[in-house]
């Protein structure tokens, strides 16, 4: 039983994949063989998705058709939009989108005929209209879009409609390349929460719902949440560096940093880093910049680790001016692409993923009836 | 890597549990160190969730005070009923299970100051509420009933609410005896679904969402429904004979057999066949049950596979007049149960479940510039 000292699973396979490789030597992340270092530079978003879900790059002519489909795919169903209303103003949206996404289950079902291309196109294209016909109804927002026919993309679309105007050039690039860079990773918790519930041969929704499930946690999708709240908390480069190493000694964790496979840093964080860079032209998000990479530098001289992806995701997001409780609905947009991809893979080879648990309860007891209990 | 080399994490130990035991040697099945058989026979299922959650058999006054305090907690929120109106009556009811769960979470959420029991109770306590709502509002039932005060425990309330009058001693402790026997089974597909939701600290609505998620397989709870739906099938014990051989020689699979853990018999199936035979009282029940005894001999002889749990309850639940429908669901509000005390335990020793994948995609590839790739 020495394979599961660490607890967690770590280490353990439990299946395989074609879709991608992270923290193998020399191989850092690939997404069906393609590095992401390419793919953040020289690919979109909808690129990305396309190859995760048909296993190749589009030509030009299939990727326009790609876009187009998605893009007519946006509406959100009356009695959708009925449940989102229903919804709470204060209720994390990570919430929502669990409910909407189950509720479109039921409105529009794999069972009625649907196939796994259609629903997965589907949720891609519809989950940012969820999010922010919800988000922009509690704002008091009097005419709700939900689509923005000008909009061709998922990262222009989604920038418009919370923005309540067309976004610029660079920041639809800024989102677009963190879309890609959270499209897809492996065996992660809420990708192998994903893979269970499918390998039940339960349907499709249910399977991205509950990836949704396990997204929401601070330990994994929530972590960029986390990692905002704590760069925001300091007003300096000197406060943060006694802040942080006041943390440390007091052994507390600092979000954003380490990673249960990458031991040598994550490939995706100083690709993530050079757009919040990018971004912070106003003089308190260059505070904030140098805040960070101050905390970086903390961290690796104190403790040696690396910042991973959410780390500068979180200044990215901030200095897009996306509201902080939305950043971990962003990841599921983004990673509902990889999600299909291992439902797909996971249906294509199925075996129902059940383990054993190790037993440390009490030996069998005689049953005590209950007049005889005591409390 | 001998370890994976069956799939689907056979055999690997996914964490520690002190909550139940699984085909070991000697020790069948029991929870907290009972016995299944004890349980069935001595307890109520009220008795069994007190056991399960609070690792304590009740005393007289601590189960009295338990069941007002769930009967107390049936109400359906006025959100929520207009929520399960907008499910479509085709629905699969566990999606409504799944919306409902999910959309409760929006509406009482942990974050708001629940503690974690007051979440499990008002569960088991609501989710009969919601599924006999949507189903009695879709019946066009003019007056929805969501509580029978008259009705304290979860099988009696369930009955009454779908009968529409109270049900008799018997069928309400069939019920009652099949809610003990789902209520619990270790690190099965659904309950480590919570585990792997939960080790993210993901909040106890997204774990038991994903529960249901996993629940709705027919490899895993469905398979009740698909059992019945076989039985069904059979005119005659002649006719499930040869029909059972035909579909044998011809490698299709029959539902209710077999078990990834259990290899020589489940031991619940033997408790709820002898409540299938006290119910089968009506003529055509009697032929039904003749026919599964058939399928068990045929099975057995052919192929030495034991019935599981799903099979006879399959049956019981037929004869207490509950649509086949419906029978996944029960055992989401059974094993609901089960669920809760393993989302306690993960949270008490909690590690980020978070296993790797073996990688058999293709090698490192240049990136291919969209004007140069070919369909």
């Amino acid at each position: 039983m020495t394979e599961t000292i660490k607890g967690g699973l770590e280490g353990i396979i439990a299946g395989k994949t074609s879709i991608s490789t992270v923290g193998k030597e020399g191989l850092d992340l690939t997404y069906r063989g393609y590095s992401i270092h390419d793919l953040a530079k020289k690919a979109t978003f909808e690129e990305v998705v396309f190859l995760l879900l048909y296993n190749k790059l589009p030509t030009k002519s299939q990727l326009n058709t790609f876009i187009d489909q998605l893009a007519s795919l946006r509406e959100l169903p009356s009695s959708l939009q009925s449940v989102l209303k229903l919804i709470p103003k204060e209720t994390n949206p990570m919430d929502v989108l669990r409910t909407g996404c189950s509720m479109l289950g039921t409105l529009e079902p794999e069972e009625g005929g649907r196939t796994q291309e259609d629903i997965a196109k589907r949720l891609l294209a519809v989950l940012p209209s969820m999010l922010l016909y919800w988000y922009q109804y509690h704002k008091g927002k009097g005419s709700i879009e939900t689509t923005s026919e000008s909009e061709k993309t998922i990262a222009s679309h989604l920038l418009h409609l919370l923005y309540g105007h067309p976004a610029n050039a660079d920041q639809i690039r800024a989102l677009d390349v963190a879309l890609i860079l959270h499209a897809e990773h492996e065996f992660n918790a809420s990708t192998f929460t994903c893979r269970v519930i499918t390998s039940t041969l339960s349907d499709f929704y249910s399977a991205i719902t509950g990836g949704i499930c396990a997204l929401r946690g601070p330990l994994h999708g929530g972590a960029d949440e986390a990692a905002m709240e704590q760069i925001g908390k300091f007003q300096s480069v000197e406060e943060a560096e006694q802040g942080v190493k006041a943390m440390l000694s007091k052994k507390e964790k600092i979000m954003g940093f380490g990673h249960r496979v990458y031991k040598y840093g994550d490939p995706r964080s100083d690709i993530i880093k050079e757009w919040a860079k990018n971004l912070s032209v106003k003089p308190q998000y260059k505070v904030l910049f140098s805040i960070a990479e101050k905390i970086e530098e903390v961290m690796f001289k104190e403790k040696h680790l690396y910042p991973n992806v959410d780390f500068y995701s979180a200044l990215t997001y901030h200095f897009l001016g996306i509201p902080t409780l939305l950043f971990t609905p962003l990841f599921v947009i983004s990673r509902t692409a990889g999600w299909c991809a291992h439902i797909f893979e996971q249906r294509a080879n199925n075996r129902l993923i059940r383990p054993i648990a190790e037993y440390v309860g009490p030996l069998p007891m005689p049953f005590i009836p209950i007049e005889e209990r005591t409390l």
